[in-house]
Formats: C-alpha cells, sequence, structure tokens
C-alpha cells in the first residue's frame, strides 16, 4: 500500500518542492542566500496578502508564536487569547508562563468565537495590548470569522490583533493589510507544502512598533534582531537552509495557482470530505468546520485503533487522532497543502471500505457518491476560472 | 566551476544523507517516528559519548543554547562564560538578555584559555551556578583543552559544565561522560553532514535535576518538556522531520566510520590545511588552533573581496569572511563533517592559484607540498587501523 498522509500537519510534499531541497546547501551569508531570501519575500507578501516584513524563523509554528509574545509585549501586559481547543489553550499556557497576563475566552471544543464575545471582553478588559485568535483550530477542526472579528475588534480597540494561521495559511482566504491582522504566524509544514522546521511570522506597522518598546526577556526569537536582518535579506541566526530552498519553490507552485484558486480549492474538497463523511453516516464534530482540518466523532462501537488500522490496510491512509480528552472519540482528517480532488475521492473511498470492515453497514460508493455530488456543485465560480 | 563550501557551517553534505531526506514526511506522532527517534537516539549516545539524554531541537545551535539557560537557571543566577570570539560573546549578551548575571572570562580572540584562569574565577565567585565553555570558538579557529579544563572545574566546585560544542562534536575529541561534562549543544549543519536546522541537546543527570528547579520563564525552549517526550521518543512540539531522517543516516556514518576515526580525521586534514598555509607564506590566526576551522591573517595588499573572488574563481571555493573587528583582516576555512584529504588538497592547491592570480609570488606546488607532507606524517597510528 502506498502510504499517504491525511494528517493536518506534517502534508504531502510536491516532487518540485522535495527536488528543491535536494541540494547542497548555499552559504547563508552570501549574495547568493540574499538574492534568495528577496525572490521569497514577493511570495510572502503574495501569501500573507500583507505589505509588510514577513520573517522566516527555523522552528515550528509553536516557536513562530513564542516569538510573537516575547517581542511585542512587556512583563505584566495583559492580552486576550481564545482557547477553543488545544492549540488556543497551548498559546494562553505559553503567554502565562512567558509573563503576560492572559484573559481567557473559552469556547467549548468545536465551537467557534463571536465577534460579539471579544467585543465584550474587550470592554470588560480596555487595557488589553492585544487579541490573540486561532483562525483555525487544528485540533478540533474549526475555523473563525477572522475576517468580521478583526474588523469588530478594529472599530473598538487599539489592540493589536494576532493570528494563529498556522493550518489557515494557504488554506482559507487570509488578507492580512485588507483585514487588519497585525501579527500572522504560520508553520512550514501545511498550506505551505513544506516539512516542517520553518515558522513564517507576517507584521504590521503597529507590531513592528510594538517590538521596539517590548521588555519580556528575550534573544532566539526577538524579532526585532530578524527585522533588523531581514533588511538585509539576512537571518539573525543560521537559517534551516534546505527549508527555505523548498520554501522558494512552493511559493512560486502558489502564485502559479493564484491564491484565490488555492484557497477556492480547498473549499471545494473540504466541502467533499463533509458530504462523503454525513453520507457515511458519521457526525461533523466541529460546528464552523475549517477547509483545512475536518473532525469527525467516531461512531460509538469503534475502537480508534481498529479504524486507524483499518484505512491503513484498505489505502495505506494515515489519519490523525483526536487530542486532549477528544482522544478515541474524533479522529481529523487534514486535507490541506498538496491535496487533489482525486486524494479525496480515495479518502472517502478508502474509509467507507474500512468501515464495512469493521461492521458498519454501508452501501457500496455512498460516501463517495456524495463526495463527487458536492464537488460538482462546488465547481470553480466563472469570475476565478481565468486564474487556471 | 563545481560549487564547494568550505564554511565552517553549512558543511557538505553525504548524497547517502542527501537521499534519506528526499522523502514524504512521516507522521512524528506515529509508531514510525518512535522508532526512528529510538534508533537515533544510540547514535546520538555514541556521539556525545553521553549515557544521558540527547534532546533533539528545532532551531539553530543558538537555539539550543538557549534551551540550557532557560531550562537550568533561574533569575539572578550567576554562570560564568569565557568569551573569546564571536560566539563566546554572544552566550554573555544572550544570557544576560534572558536575566542571568554573566561573570565574563575574556581572553584576546585567538588566544584560548586555560585552565588556571578559569580557577582563579571559580575561587572569586564560589556561588557561580554554572560554566560555559566554547569548546571550538568557530569565529577565531580556536580550540580549548576541555578535558583538562572540565576536570579542574569538576575537581574544585559543583558548578555545571556547559559546553558550546557546535564546532566540535564529530569533529574534535569529545566524551561527555568521561570528562564529566553536564550539558552539551551541537547544531545539525556542522560535524554531522546534516542541512541546519537541528540542534542537539546533552544533559547529565545534574543537569537534568537543573530543570526542576529551574525559574527561568520559557516554553518553547523548556527542556523539562523535551525530556518528558523524549522518554516516549517523542518531542513536545513538531520536529524538523526531514532532518530527523537525515540525522539518522548521518549518524550511521559516524558509527560506520567509528568515531575516534572521525577525530583522527580531522585531525589530519586540520594539520594539511595549517602546513599548506605555513608553506603558501600565511600566517595562521589561533595560538591554539581547532581542527574544525582554520582562521589565517589575510596578506597585506590583499582586498578580503579579492580573495574570495579569486578562490572562487579557481576552484568554486566558498570560504567564510572574518567576523566583528576581524572582517576583513582574516579569512576561515571549514573543514569538518563530510570533508576528505583530497578535498583539501584540492583547496591548498586552489588556494595557492588564487594568490597567484593577486600577485603574490609562489613556486608551484609549494602549499600543496606541505600538505601532502603533513598527511603523510600523521597516518592513522596503529591502534586506530582496525577502525576503518
Amino acid at each position: 500500500m502506498k502510504p499517504r498522509l491525511f494528517t493536518p500537519g506534517p502534508t504531502p510534499l510536491p516532487e518540485r518542492v522535495l527536488r528543491a531541497m535536494h541540494a547542497q546547501p548555499i552559504y547563508h551569508r552570501s549574495e547568493e542566500f540574499r538574492a534568495l531570501a528577496s525572490r521569497i519575500r514577493t511570495g510572502l507578501h503574495y501569501l500573507f496578502q500583507s505589505s509588510g516584513p514577513v520573517l522566516t524563523l527555523t522552528c515550528s509554528g509553536t516557536g513562530g508564536m513564542e516569538s510573537t509574545f516575547v517581542s511585542l509585549f512587556s512583563p505584566g501586559d495583559s492580552v486576550i487569547a481564545v482557547n477553543g481547543g488545544k492549540f488556543g489553550e497551548r498559546w494562553v499556557t505559553m503567554a502565562r508562563a512567558l509573563g503576560l497576563k492572559v484573559i481567557e475566552v473559552r469556547t467549548a471544543w468545536g465551537e467557534d468565537v463571536t465577534a460579539e464575545e471579544i467585543l465584550r471582553v474587550l470592554k470588560r478588559h480596555p487595557g488589553a495590548r492585544a487579541v490573540y485568535l486561532t483562525y483555525s483550530e487544528t485540533s478540533t477542526g474549526t475555523a473563525m470569522d477572522l475576517k468580521t472579528i478583526a474588523r469588530v475588534v478594529r472599530e473598538h480597540s487599539e489592540a493589536l490583533i494576532c493570528v494563529d494561521a498556522v493550518t489557515a495559511a494557504g488554506a482559507l482566504e487570509l488578507r492580512c493589510d485588507a483585514w487588519g491582522i497585525d501579527v500572522c504566524v504560520t508553520g512550514s509544514q501545511k498550506g505551505l507544502m513544506l516539512p516542517p522546521g520553518l515558522a513564517l511570522v507576517a507584521l504590521s506597522e503597529r507590531a513592528i512598533s510594538a517590538t521596539v518598546t517590548a521588555r519580556l526577556p528575550r534573544f532566539y526569537f526577538d524579532l526585532r534582531q530578524a527585522l533588523e536582518a531581514d533588511k538585509r535579506g539576512d537571518t539573525p541566526w543560521t537559517p534551516a537552509i534546505s527549508l527555505v530552498c523548498g520554501l522558494e519553490e512552493a511559493l512560486a507552485m502558489i502564485r502559479e495557482e493564484g491564491l484565490e484558486a488555492v484557497w477556492w480549492r480547498h473549499a471545494r474538497i473540504a466541502a467533499g470530505v463533509r458530504s462523503g463523511m454525513r453520507a457515511l453516516g458519521l457526525e461533523l464534530f466541529s460546528r464552523s468546520p475549517s477547509n483545512a482540518v475536518t473532525a469527525v466523532r467516531i461512531p460509538d462501537g469503534i475502537a480508534w485503533r481498529d479504524l486507524q488500522r483499518a484505512v491503513d490496510v484498505e489505502g495505506g491512509v494515515t489519519l490523525a487522532g483526536g487530542q486532549g480528552e477528544y482522544g478515541g472519540k474524533i479522529f481529523r482528517i487534514g486535507h490541506l497543502g498538496y491535496v487533489d480532488e482525486l486524494d479525496i475521492l480515495g479518502l472517502i473511498g478508502a474509509l467507507e471500505l474500512a468501515l464495512v470492515r469493521l461492521g458498519v453497514p454501508l452501501r457500496a460508493g455512498q460516501g463517495v457518491a456524495a463526495t463527487q455530488q458536492a464537488l460538482a456543485e462546488t465547481r470553480l465560480p466563472g469570475e476565478m476560472t481565468h486564474m487556471h
């Protein structure tokens, strides 16, 4: 069986990206590297739809998030953070560990936060320096209405809008400048179709100003140093060079497909997955499902381990399990990055076979048929076909 | 001209390592990854000659060093740190930025610190919690007598012995257990023959105990969390999976050659480079040269930029320039990792041609002849030939 990752990171690597990384390293203190960095800069502005600097850090997405806390704030500053899953929870824990006061906005797992809730908290805490939002909560497969929330926060507050876009960038619609996002973080192994090891951090002018007055202790994750080096096409510490070479290629692929077409592909595929799941009698976990990852309740009477083994046997498929208290209760399908319609038609077919193998009574093809129908109903809209 | 890196990191990649990394990622929360981590563990114990845990972090060597400061100490703790070059200086700046008191032991660039000097400082500062040492100072090509210094510190103090072995591990003799090293850090893009992006951190029992009481703020670089995850063959955050796959292969290569043979190869090659430099009329910068990197004074009347261009034209060679106040005054030859005798015979030949091109009067072959003689004089000793 061919191994196939349907995990919400790492995601499959295009051959083009693999080939770009299969090379002797270039010296990072050289004209050659600075030229590479400058080509990448254009691609990163496009990806984030941001005109501000986008910094490349060598670390996971978690490290990228840490860089924003330590570089923008001072001890005792208070920030509002939404906690609706494992990653939201992680940012709350992290910010506290690093010396910030965190006003936590908890939502039940699988539910998204509304602009009204954020607004209520902002009014009670007018001194909050920032609002941290997880655009696509990977642990629950839940997306929030970032565009609306960012607009409301901007209208009522000076707080910086800081976004965990780890499973969102390159998958969900994201327009940093237009939506007024101040800080946006992603990791390489998601929509960017690279191995893990890089975090990308986009900053607005307001965020850059905050780095000047911030006093939290920091060194490796000091974005002031990264901003300074970035002006020269440089990084303060040795970057993960092979991944940077892959990044150039991945950004070129996104540019060729067109960013809106990339978002649309993710929307279409996600619609197909959701229809397929429902047709197989499975219940979606999230009330506001993300187009990057679908969380599904495991049917009563089926053990996660058995399901895992069955989809591996039927299609070489690796799915992700539930995290925290949802271990064994949900499974998660990652469908972001280098994933297309055929991939998920195959996936739904294999999942159907796996469920039959586990004794679930299903009519052959009932999941795949629903997926096909959803794909047919969400063809590219006319105004986007020119991007292909 | 074929491009050839003679920089002290990144270093050339073996085809075997490149091939190991040229693969679809494996899911990091899986049995497959835990099995990989367990195979790597054996190789890391061998590399560091340590029986304690060796943690794999996704960051550069600088991040690895930061993890030791924030995970072992509390605000206001004092540590002794040797500053004899750009990296020693960086650790001093970093430790202060993170909230520690640093007792700095400065040595002139190119000179190594002695056990007596460390001992004098230790006696004046009996409360120092640690001594930070840079085994091979990459900016000056200087090695210290780590074995003796570690012994003396152990005899007279309870201070933890913390070693920057970034250009030392896999190049210079290093025996963490036998020498009583508590903390040892390296990066992937040096003796380990990988691209940059991983730091490896070896910890003694005493160092592990220190992580329990440490109170500096930390999250991404919290070694307690890394130690906890490591027991399960896991990492707290997503690791740079492709580099971890390459690491397995690189460690296998070191095991096949034999660690002592690896150290010996570096000693032999370094002797060849030094002899070649002297025969070309060039002055070595360091009084205690490292076997990983040779720093050489740029002759009067020659501009670094011209020399750089000339070696590139004559042999596709990339050398590293001087750092800090030694920019334009010295150049540095990295000869660690996947480097052999033929590489440096070619390098000395190309450097000779470059100098002639720049108007230095030289007899053809005079540098290469001296390198050959040094190689002939430092054949493998009898007791080591069985390792081949």
